[in-house]
């Protein structure tokens, strides 16, 4: 391992590493305006949902790196106190990178990114249009993390209410996961794009409490085939079988084929058995799966 | 577009759309002790950076939306203001999943998902041997967002020693952003995998300004084979060729092709020239896609 303290590292060094390691971070393209009216928008990844109830995003418009100054987004903000959090799909990332440009106070990155005004309905920042999800927001809280360059600023926004592009819904009326084809940050010049291709489920843990990976017998545990997630998989069953019903799995073609071909010999039998129970776990027949790996142990 | 106030929804609803459209979201696993020595392990999704000067991380371990109880994270860090924040990647995955499981308080989750312990050197709570970064933190503030169920609870903690696996670096001695194997949270059930394959670059806006989308000329951000994509790469570039620069461009045997076969036809013409356009942006070559795209307009 290597090992950093924090403070013997450049802002620019820490940063570096934080940005490669903390992520892929979701993207939040902020609308906010001044009380003279000068409209500002500007892409945030230090971003995120932190409340469902009350509903309350969190994104941090952090003081520049570069040269210590603050972000016209936060000047805004701390003179009208709404916001509107207009989610990033693929087909606008270019457009959301040149609105990060540092224009000039007063110059509206809606016509320099080229996107489309849309006046909210409850606040005074206005949505942009391309945007799949637009949320118009009343910020309840601004918190200074310091006055040093990349200092953040916690700007709490709570979600009153959401537009969605009906384009994105599934036929109940839900946000179809790859439909709304959402892109996010990483460190450098990095962004991931979210595709059927990298997109997968973890069925969620169960409520009446899986085994756990320390109910395993100790060969299962320290199994030179079994990976960490297959073990995870095994420990979110409910309870070990029962013998006997463990003894019936032997009846199935594939396991009677690995005892018959392993008499005698317990090492290649063991590796053999854990080896059918991974391609079980792939399948998600995890009962079978920890019936195999429970047989000769 | 769907029109949704956030009072009309339940909050399973709301919920819903906040985790489909507000993702991908960074885990994570959040290790902490409490004040008998008792030490818990919780995924987070509600977690980001959110400064780098002072380094501050965010997380919240809300109030759960079933029975409106506190999770033992957020008890032990009102007891001991510590934790460690560990990185996921995509062979934890599992095991992560299973840690989120509710076993009773006293319970060590490291046991239960097979995880390894790590001694920290700055504050109590162990690290996970098996994350590829594992960063040591002071809680510096915890901010309640109600008592409601799916309340949020916004745990400030700096990050004070970061320990990385060096199978994650290059050779420059950072952090690989292919090798580190990131997963993030979405909607549902929903996990994404960063890979070479999602990957991709947008070079940062130019420091010096772009010329912005409003700068290109009408039949140009009007064009219907240019997407915002494509008009973003453009109006990232500095300034406008001068005239003559422009027509240089005309001695490039793709574009003199065009112009040959179009001779007469403005409007086949305008669109094969954008077409060509949107090629020559594909292959980076923004510049040159410029002067095409100004050539006759």
């Amino acid at each position: 391992m290597l090992t950093i303290n924090v403070s013997d590292l450049s802002p620019a060094q820490l940063q570096n590493y934080l940005h490669y390691a903390i992520a892929p971070r979701p993207i939040c393209l902020a609308t906010t305006i001044d009380q003279a009216g000068n409209v500002n928008l500007s892409p945030f990844s230090f971003f995120n949902l932190f409340s469902t109830n009350p509903p309350v995003c969190v994104f941090s418009p952090s003081r520049r790196v570069r040269d210590n100054t603050s972000k016209h987004t936060i000047e805004n903000i701390l003179e009208v106190k709404e916001c509107v959090i207009n989610i990033v799909n693929y087909d606008m990332v270019q457009q959301v990178s040149l609105s990060s440009t540092d224009y000039a106070k007063g110059i509206n990155e809606f016509e320099k990114a080229g996107f489309t005004m849309l006046p909210s309905e409850l606040v005074k920042p206005p949505r942009v249009a391309e945007a799949p999800v637009q949320m118009e927001c009343v910020v309840t809280q601004v918190i200074h993390m310091g006055d040093k360059p990349g200092a953040g600023n916690l700007v709490l926004a709570e979600i009153k209410r959401i537009h969605i592009n009906e384009a994105i819904l599934d036929e109940e009326g839900k946000i179809d996961q790859v439909k709304i084809d959402l892109v996010a940050r990483l460190g450098g010049d990095w962004y991931c794009r979210v595709t059927p291709e990298n997109l997968f489920k973890v069925a969620k843990p169960l409520t009446t409490l899986g085994i756990g990976v320390d109910a395993l017998p100790r060969g299962v545990r320290n199994s030179y085939v079994l990976t960490g997630n297959d073990l995870g998989m095994l420990g979110n069953i409910e309870k070990i079988p029962a013998e006997e019903e463990i003894d019936l799995v032997r009846h199935l073609p594939s396991v009677k084929e690995v005892m018959d071909a392993t008499i005698g010999d317990a090492i290649n039998r063991q590796r053999e058995l854990h080896e059918l129970a991974k391609e079980m776990l792939r399948q998600g027949d995890c009962m079978n799966a920890l019936k195999v790996v429970l047989l000769e142990s």
